[in-house]
Parts: C-alpha cells; sequence; structure tokens
C-alpha cells in the first residue's frame, strides 16, 4: 500500500489563466500556504533537491508536495519516504499545470495543516514558463551538464523565476560550464534572481537554498499573520 | 557576415497535422531528401551529436540541418562552422515543430542538391512528441547526467523514436545511470528502438550511430531510385 494517491488532472476550461493564478494565489494566502512552483529539464534534479530541502526543513514547517508527471509515479515514491504528504498529478500528456490544474491538485493534496507545499512541474524549459500556476514564488534548476548556453535559448524561463539552482556542481570538472556567463546571462534576463550553485547529491551550496526558503515562508507567513 | 540565416516560423493553420505530415514525407521522397528529426532535453547534446555527426557523413551525402529555438542564434552558428547549409528557425515561443512549421523551414533552407536534412528540434522532451513533423525518421538523445528513468516518466518519446542515442557515457562514472534497466524501459516501450551508448564529446561509440544512419539514407535514396 503506497502512502500517496495518484490524481489525474483535467484539461482547463478557464479562459483567462493569469487571472485564476492570481486568485489561487490570494486562496493560498487566505490558507497560510506558500506555494513553491519549481520547474526544469528532464533530470536536472528536482525530486532529488526537493528530498534534501524537505529533510531540512521538515522541522521548521509542515511540507506537502504535489508531483506533476505525464505518466509514472515513481517521483512521489521517492519523496513519500520523506514523510511529506505527497500526491502524484498525471497530467494526461500535458506539457505544463496551469492555475487550475494546480487547484485541482491542491485539492488531492489538501492545503490543511501545511505551511509549505512544492510544486515538482513537468520537467519541461519551455511549456510551464509560459503558464503562471498561481504559485507564491517560482524556482528553477539548471543543471551543469545542460551547459551555460541555456539562458540564451530559454530566456522565458529564467525571466519568470525568482530562484534559480545551478546544480551538479560535483560533476562540473567533467563538463565546460562557466558559472559567470551563465550568471550574467540570467542576471540580465532577470535582474533580481537569486542563483544558488549547488550540489543537491553532495549537499554543496544547499544551506543557503534553505535559507533563502526558510526566509520566504517565514516572512509570507508574517506578512499574512500567521 | 554569418552564413546562415534566421527565419521566424508561424504557427500552422492544418487542421490535420497527422495528413500533413504524410503528405510532406511524400513531397520528400520526391526530392530525395532524408530528414531526420531529432530530439532531447535541452543540453542533452543535440548539437555536438550533430557536428560530430555531419563531420563524419559529408563526403557521403550532402547535408543541410534545421535548428529549431525558441530564441537564439548559438546553435546554427556553432553547426555551420561544419560547412552544412543551416537555417536557424525561431518558433516564437512555441514547444515544437509540427509538420507545416517543418515545411516552411525546408523551403527557408532550400532543399535543392541536398541529400540528408537534419531538423535539431527545440529542446523538450513532451511537446516535440506530440507532433509529426513529417521527417522520415525520429531519432532521441538521452544524456546519462538525466537518469534512467526518462523512459517511465516521458515514454511516448520513446515511442515513436527509430534511434535512441544514450549520450554522455563518459561521465558515467558521476552518475548512477542503469544502462540495462534503460535500455529495457526503452523496449518495452518500442520493441524496434535502436540503442546507441555514446559520447559525442570523444566520439566513443559513435561510428554505430554513423552506420546505421549512413545505411538508413543509403536504403532510402536505393528504394526511391536516387
Amino acid at each position: 500500500m503506497e502512502n500517496f494517491k495518484i490524481l489525474n488532472i483535467k484539461q482547463s476550461v478557464f479562459e483567462n489563466n493569469d487571472r485564476d493564478a492570481d486568485k489561487l494565489r490570494e486562496e493560498l494566502k487566505g490558507k497560510g500556504v506558500y506555494l513553491l512552483n519549481l520547474m526544469s529539464s528532464p533530470g536536472a534534479g528536482k525530486t532529488t533537491t526537493l528530498t534534501k530541502t524537505i529533510n531540512a526543513l521538515k522541522d521548521d514547517f509542515r511540507i506537502g508536495v504535489m508531483e506533476a508527471d505525464i505518466d509514472s509515479d515513481v517521483d512521489a515514491r521517492t519523496i513519500s519516504q520523506t514523510g511529506a504528504r505527497v500526491i502524484q498529478l498525471h497530467t494526461g500528456g500535458m506539457c505544463h499545470l496551469d492555475a487550475d490544474m494546480t487547484r485541482q491538485g491542491l485539492y488531492g493534496l489538501s492545503t490543511d495543516e501545511l505551511d509549505l507545499i512544492f510544486l515538482e512541474n513537468v520537467g519541461n524549459l519551455v511549456c510551464p514558463a509560459e503558464f503562471d500556476t498561481g504559485a507564491t514564488k517560482n524556482a528553477m534548476i539548471l543543471s551543469v551538464p545542460e551547459g551555460d548556453d541555456k539562458p540564451l535559448k530559454y530566456p522565458l524561463m529564467f525571466t519568470i523565476c525568482d530562484a534559480l539552482l545551478i546544480n551538479k556542481i560535483d560533476a562540473a570538472p567533467f563538463f565546460n560550464f562557466d558559472f559567470e556567463a551563465c550568471a550574467a546571462r540570467a542576471k540580465k534576463l532577470n535582474p533580481n534572481i537569486k542563483i544558488f550553485p549547488v550540489s543537491a547529491k553532495t549537499g554543496e551550496g544547499m544551506e543557503a537554498f534553505y535559507a533563502w526558503l526558510r526566509g520566504e515562508v517565514s516572512q509570507y507567513r508574517a506578512a499574512i499573520g500567521k
């Protein structure tokens, strides 16, 4: 018996996703829940990053996770081992989640007694950038093997994210990745983006990301009087 | 002055992409052109693989390349150094190419005096799998750092591809990648898929892919009497 359920998400009927996303952000404030939308290419390390982050923050906050995938439940299975409340969302072939699909997931997970929810979006640098999920903040992972030119090729993703984790820095000796050039390209698109070079596998650099997220959630909760 | 041009692709108006794709495949046969649609996640190594493949095959075939990206021309710039005829296609935010968009690219590139054309699709494991481009065959690259579980998460891509290159095998010591498990997952979805473990960077394993592609194009040309 698995300790998570699988929900098949329906395609949205709402015409104005941006308005629906703003509405969802307000609903989340009402519930005192901070939602972080985590995006990346396939295999950049979203699930490993989440596993480590949940273990680091689970004494500070009550954490839930929505794992969005076209198919399979391997990520929900992995994340459920942290003890966090988890739901696997199947998007039925859809390449992204919009606000209404995210709301369906939140109902399935239940926001009750949660402070922080992670949405692990579909692995894709294109479409998820185009649809506001209604999350409080957006974060993305770029992994070193993908290359430092990705801000040039997928500019919207870097533009809409509040935080950028550059993951797999432990593998840097194997790849020609120019951290300064990558950071400059990301900052040119988005001067306020917070950049965290990390290895989710070894833990290197992760403390800075935990500290940022701890501050984010604490400030959010203080602002809404929680 | 660059030796390639940049074409802004328009969204298609055709309702039946599958029919249009079949039509394009027939048009290509009429012209004696073999079109290989190459897909992968961002940063899996499409451009490096193409560069090496063009250099290996350019004495056998007259080669053209269409580089599809949402933005930037870094790939066309790299590929143009091989001497192949190259065009950069900008998809205007679109996450994939369909048959009509591919046809626009072919007109921009010109199929005259070409035997083999590569379409480097948008870096995305989701949407490009859903749209038949009209290519003669489909190939994909999965890179070792992405993980061996990708066939479970992106099954359609593995189902529609004739060839699977597992790239960056030189970095395998850094990653827990189970080649046998990955191959079994891909073969379960697609028993006929040809699998090539390669390192486009070091050249390891690439000869087998060149041989496959040489055979493919030669048989195709023989079948249409070229």
